[in-house]
């Protein structure tokens, strides 16, 4: 009954499922709001979640030879407008310190809605041969974006995130670097958070403001709609003019070096959240689950129990896994919902029998499996049965996103896949603005990307119907 | 000839400590200025030690259940308000948002100065039973203080920091932890900083605006000047009031939580530069040198010297420490002269005879002794020498605070050892303001705290010549 009364907290995804999302990012504590209107806290165990994030994709960063720095955060007005089609992307959502030390400041300074300028500016200053390149750099940090509407994790005026910024010698080095951090990211949902993603180019007019060419990847959510999880640019020789980064290069001349970079955010605890997440709550990839395992005894009063139990816990811990012993006075009931709602992937249980018999048993918070262990396994079982987890949640997103993927080749089908429940669709595409803004206007879809794995689904645009050789996905995005 | 060139590229600290201390910021490459007044770029180097200091302090945190969390960066003004000691005491100092996404914002918003605020609000929100305390949070951010003057690490416009933030039950857990938190921050100065610090409370006037009680770590840099390390403070339930954050007590009543904070910040990046640097540069500690061993090839040209200086350094980094080769085409004399610079705790040299020998030689960047070591006993050398390195280092900087610590039992005396080098001077002291500002004004010198460790230096105040029970260090502080 208290696990009902909890669970009924968290509204139905199928009810209502922005209200599902909002109920399981409050019930779960991962995020709360605050007094400051559209900038949300991280709690402790969404703050845990980000740390997992962190911890393995700084690593990752690191083995490609990436280096973390820390830039002000403030930006002067003059510095954000050196490079025009940045400034005016980004000018609209800027918050501006215009006081310091109770005096008002002669020029605004911008509170970074991304870095591009300051490593501009950095780079022109330290930058002087071509022996220093390339300079790959990464900063984890807070950014603002001054949103009209905001979501927990989707879209916040705060938000963290980390950014990528890499200069090079040759325009082939950088485009390779764009590529390889798309790559990584594609490779983190995949094997991290257990998503899968479509890679691809972004149209001219999704693309990030300034950048000459935009990649991203998008995941399909649980409503069919897409979250643009990550994304990396290529600027060219772009910004190195507008911000005057110069080196010496090998033949003695002074070069403008080839830039990049790339970023991901809190969002991907979004993403986590409405592809595994389900009406018990926050369901949780292993690798970044701040508990991988919660040890529920049963009969706590009997003898011997508790100390079994933390036996068990310490067992676990010893080699290296996450574990929460829940010894509260709460019911088996309560304590069960809880540790569903808050998405742990392995529960698991120990009673006064189990004991005797040497064994417990496991519950898969992905699929409630349960099956019985012998106390002398754990070691190889529970690490098995996590991995089982991760499968399993791959599994499902990615049959969620291959049914849910369709084919079009005119606008009537498009328009009949997103009134009949939505997904990615599949189209042809003539490269031209006019038939990207027209599909949105009848089919209220934004295209998502060019996947790089093209298919040739038909000969022509489904809007203007003139020859097309490019295919392009369609979907609503977050 | 290429090292005298380097090292003569900082001034000698005997000449003129502020610029060589600049100097080694900036050689080392730790930091660089921005085109922001008063705001610095932390560089790879730099934020490579960062990154160690934070690893470590933060595991630290999680031993005695620490958390972390992420609050906005932004605080309403009217909320900052709500005490008055904080806002007086940090109101000088505040930047303030007053433009957000091209419209002026109603109300103006502090960058954080500190989160006290922001904490207290969540947790009004949040707290409802004794059952959640303690809550024991802490987050790693940067903050604006709009300083005037600034210094590399030391005093700058915006800083890195960890900020702890607790409520707890009653008064004496709060003091447990705050004084928990302040021999945490003392033993990691000695353990990993190889700092020596003096422990003690802050004077009334020295305290954090709106504590009860504020503690701190004083360390002694070669200039004999004090740099405050970090600080820990009990709030007793001021805030709590203040923010009306309650909770139902274990007797069903509502009750106030009893508070700490308690912060370090990149200015121990500060105190590592000036307690164990050089004429020739940065000396690091082994625990957070971003490199603990450099692997210099000598004749590199000759047959197999590049390929054994690999091995070394892939066994090296194998057993777990942070190795670098450098294979570059530098002279010998350059690359000795760029890792002293750059503080590395020991150089391994590897050359044609060596090889032969099966042996290597390691070179102590803390005191410049050569040992020759067999290649099969790497894995426990190594390891061996980096301790001695860190003890090295402790003991001379122990011997530094020991040899300028003075007592005193007169103003005259005070002012004599301010005369002749400085240092810190023990004095009792009557627990009256005027006392300590006129010492102020007659030594130049500042109340650092009031030691744990108490002596009896004398019957009475030096300053108005009252009785006194108080020992008090003074001090000129960064």
């Amino acid at each position: 009954m208290a696990k009902e009364k909890k669970v009924r907290e968290i509204t139905d995804m199928e009810v209502d499922f922005a209200q599902w999302y909002t109920d399981v990012c409050r019930k779960a504590e991962l995020i709360e709001y605050s007094s400051v209107k559209g900038f949300t806290i991280l709690r402790p165990y969404g703050y845990a979640i980000w740390e997992n994030i962190q911890s393995i994709m700084d690593a990752q960063f690191k083995k490609t030879g990436h280096v973390n720095v820390a830039m002000p955060v403030l930006i002067p007005e003059s510095l954000l407008k050196k490079e025009g089609e940045l400034v005016n992307g980004f000018a609209p959502e800027v918050a501006w310190v215009t006081e310091g030390g109770s005096e008002k400041l002669e020029e605004r300074l911008a509170f970074r809605p991304t870095s591009e300028t300051m490593f501009c500016d950095h780079w022109s200053n330290v930058l002087q041969t071509y022996r220093q390149l390339p300079m790959l750099y990464n900063q984890w940090c807070s950014v603002i974006r001054w949103e009209k509407t905001t979501r927990p994790f989707l879209r916040s005026r705060e938000f963290w995130w980390q950014e990528g910024h890499t200069i090079h010698e040759t325009a082939e080095e950088a485009k390779h670097e764009t590529e390889q951090q798309l790559d990584l990211y594609a490779d983190f949902c995949r094997d991290v958070l257990a998503i899968p993603v479509v890679k691809g180019r972004k149209t001219e007019k999704e693309k990030f403001a300034g950048a000459e060419a935009t990649y991203s990847i998008e995941a399909m959510m649980k409503d069919r709609k897409a979250l643009q999880s990550a994304t990396s640019h290529y600027f060219g020789d772009k910004f190195s003019r507008a911000y005057n980064v110069t080196y010496t290069g090998r033949d003695n001349t002074l070069q403008y070096p080839f830039q990049t970079s790339w970023g991901s955010t809190t969002r991907l605890i979004g993403a986590v959240i409405m592809t595994h997440g389900d009406n018990s709550g926050l369901v949780l990839p292993p690798a970044i689950a701040p508990i991988q395992v919660v040890v529920l005894p049963i009969a706590q009063h009997k003898p011997g129990v508790l100390e079994k139990a933390q036996e068990v816990c310490d067992k676990l811990s010893a080699s290296g896994l996450r574990v929460k012993g829940d010894f509260s006075e709460n019911s088996a009931g309560w304590k069960f919902a809880e540790w569903e709602m808050k998405g742990v992937p392995l529960r698991l249980e120990l009673g006064p029998r189990d004991i005797e018999a040497n064994q417990c048993v496991i519950a898969r918070r992905d699929n409630g499996e349960k099956v019985t262990v012998s106390l002398d396994e754990l070691d190889t079982a529970v690490p098995a049965l996590l991995k089982a987890v991760h499968d399993g949640l791959y599994e499902k997103a990615l049959q969620n996103l291959n049914e849910h993927t369709y084919s079009a080749e005119t606008v009537e089908e498009v328009k009949a896949v997103m009134d009949n429940g939505g997904g990615f669709v599949k189209t042809m595409w003539c490269g031209d603005r006019e038939c990207e803004d027209k599909m949105k206007e009848l089919c209220g879809v934004s295209s998502r990307n060019m996947p790089f794995d093209q298919e040739h689904i038909a000969d022509t645009c489904p809007v203007c119907g003139r020859a097309a050789d490019k295919m392009i996905v369609w979907g609503i995005a977050y």
